[in-house]
């Protein structure tokens, strides 16, 4: 047997055209997809309580889907999903948003690329978020967050008023992530795929460092590679594939999610 | 998309009208409610064996349901809670209640308004108690205990006698919730759907703590903010929709508690 | 109401009146007990593998139930247990018992009132048999092992010959647990019911102790209270009422355990 | 009763002859072992989203058994597998492999006797490489690691290429397993049985080093001792009984692994 050695590029390109071909992912709607989201973060231990929020851009401007309050996120189904307007009334379902979701809008609004929006206080994320330190990427699997994840040092109250909505907002500037002090963790991505994907992996990075930091130091990365793997792993067509893989999980688990 | 900046006191008005309307509740006895909060907790992990009690007053004075001797939390059913009176003698229902409930009775005297008692060794609160510090409040999520849990420096001993009753019962003062050094931890409230949650958060808030201890120093949070949150995770509506949530999981897992 | 008070021994003596008529424990075998408790193990994490083995004096002289070795403790049922000679020749059964279960038979000729060994290897309580400290009892639940829990500080290596089984049986001294440096633990007790109860907490002392230590210095108890609840923990009654429970969990999940 | 000594010697000499006819274990195909282990190592919680990757040598030269890109560790059954080239083309079965994979090549190419390699990113393997320690071997269970881990301090970043895979392949030597730094495990053995718990211990060996670091400095164990259980634990007829029983543990979970 003999290996042959190639560059590296003549992978990556092959990798990107070959998955495009295999990885076949199903035809979720916006509604489906946010409904298999919520169930797959309630898997990950992401539910504290009714706190947590997950949304989504509607079909129409200024609607958003959000989740009716005082439902976990192991109860959420595409059907009782809300429709809401700019201003958090109801358009379609029964019940009211969560009042803290308020800051959804402020994201929204300032920018215009985001389409969903994750929000949860997972046990580890939160434990981090009490000790005043950044989340740190170390690992292959959390390269997802490297240069990627923004950190907001002081807590600005419960996210009920606008000037919460208006500090996030801003805090997270032009990245995916932000680890919320004393709070959480939220994600806002252009599809609701990677959102939920980035809301998983932000948890098991804060659970990785929390178990790395009770041994010993965390060594840094190689820059370079880490920017590398956070693309690779961000490739559209991996996310996708991954997120299929977690929404098959869920359906075993529940197929009414869907109803 | 505009969004319109409004008072923050707008929007706490707000939700406090729109969860009276929105967030529906359950119609449960007490005895139902109290069957419910012990499935809840075994499912957190509260169980240690047959330690850890829960108790709610009964409707005529001087009466109390409690547990079995004998059962764990996970086969609590409405149906085999005691009545029993002030002095621990059973009024309904077959067999004993735990002998270390007496110090329960202490606190029903000396605080007339505590209605439910619940007192639990779940894990991470259990070692807490080890190590001589008092529960940290460093989270929204935790906020419920920000300066409503008092705190026992010293072990009195297997709480069987009267002795015991009186100095849990005097340490606890004007508080909701007591961590108890080399012992566990002891929330009183008003309603049981209010000791339940507390119940279930001081876990969270012990285990958030070690996680945190483990990897950092924790940090402090805004007390004004704080006593903020305190009071609007503690919203009569919140909790009872909370408690509803955890209830309907209850439920979902094994309908024969409300049996 | 009013609250009588009392002397605590009155409350000691009523409560083990009452325990013995109300604490009702079913009739099962040794063969049956000595099933449920590899099942009560198995579903507290003691498996690792194949490895960790509970054995139970037969009903002849020098006979001993013990485990068909290639079985891990979720799969035992009373009908699969071997019943072994005194050189782990099986008299009843089939397959063979684990080589390594020699050094019970040390024990077993050492200490006459001996009846149950469970000696297992789960994870906090090998992870503490790894950094050379005893076991800590600083907890009420862990009570049981108040000056009641011997220490190997050198690990003798597998115990598959006889050197290994003097060491230990010597070790354990008039105690009734040891654990085993870079190893894990072991309960020699009168009783089958006692050396599962004690398995089951001997591991959640060692949990609670590392969770304690990762986050402060543990604070010693009171000695004179420990005692008193040690000797209460281990009133015979209570641990049969325990080991009832257990079983009934183990019976709730898997009936078959007891063909 | 009366204990007789012998040499050690004689029981290891009885033990390997004892476990030849009493540890009978399934006649499972390559393909059925393999899809058996993928379930083994999502059970001990080796999934990581779509990350690593097993494998193991298909009947023909340079033929490997790959998993299906996209599927995940918890989805894999003995019909889904794919058999692959050298290059990573597809012989049978649908989809691509993990372009990932290709550093398998590399190891099988550069160790003939190598039949099997499991790669996984399990969290407490990757929480220990983040922080610049080697496995510590330290207990008895973890024996299997005692000098057969080989330690790779500078992460390569994504093995999609070549380079990669000569690194790591050229890192572990003549070892059985690797530890590779912000990135996870490799175990490559000679068969598909003790590749699979070298997989199950590996992760179990670094959550029990994490938690002992966690609480105190790990005490090293006699080398000779460790040796002796080295090999005891990786007799075959151990690895094939230990096998057996993860086997049955899946069955009983899915049988349909084996579709």
């Amino acid at each position: 047997m003999s290996v042959t050695i190639r560059d590296k590029a003549v992978y990556h390109q092959q990798t990107t055209e070959r998955m495009k071909c295999h990885l076949l992912v199903p035809e979720w709607s916006a509604r489906e997809k946010l409904a298999l989201s919520c169930r797959m973060l309630a898997a990950e231990e992401h539910g504290s309580g009714l706190a947590g929020q997950l949304s989504a851009r509607g079909e129409k401007p200024n609607t958003f889907f959000m989740l009716r309050f005082g439902l976990g996120l192991d109860e959420i189904t595409s059907g009782n999903l809300l429709l809401v307007d700019d201003d958090l009334n109801v358009l379609e379902g029964e019940g009211m948003p969560n009042p803290s979701n308020r800051f959804h809008l402020w994201i929204y609004t300032a920018k215009p690329n985001v389409n969903s929006i994750m929000h949860t206080h997972p046990p580890h994320v939160s434990a981090l978020s009490m000790i005043g330190v950044p989340l740190a990427v170390s690992h292959m699997d959390t390269s997802l967050f490297y240069e990627d994840c923004a950190w907001l040092p002081e807590w600005p109250g419960t996210p009920i008023g606008d000037e919460e909505g208006q500090i996030i907002s801003e805090a997270i500037g032009d990245k995916r992530a932000i680890l919320l002090a004393h709070h959480g963790q939220l994600v806002a991505c252009t599809t609701i795929e990677e959102a939920a994907i980035m809301a998983i992996f932000i948890e098991r990075a804060a659970r990785l460092q929390l178990l790395a930091m009770s041994a010993g130091a965390i060594k840094p990365i190689n820059p370079e590679l880490a920017k590398e793997a956070h693309d690779y792993r961000l490739k559209p067509r991996a996310i996708e594939a991954s997120f299929a893989y977690y929404g098959r999980r869920v359906l075993r688990e529940d197929a009414r999610v869907l109803t």
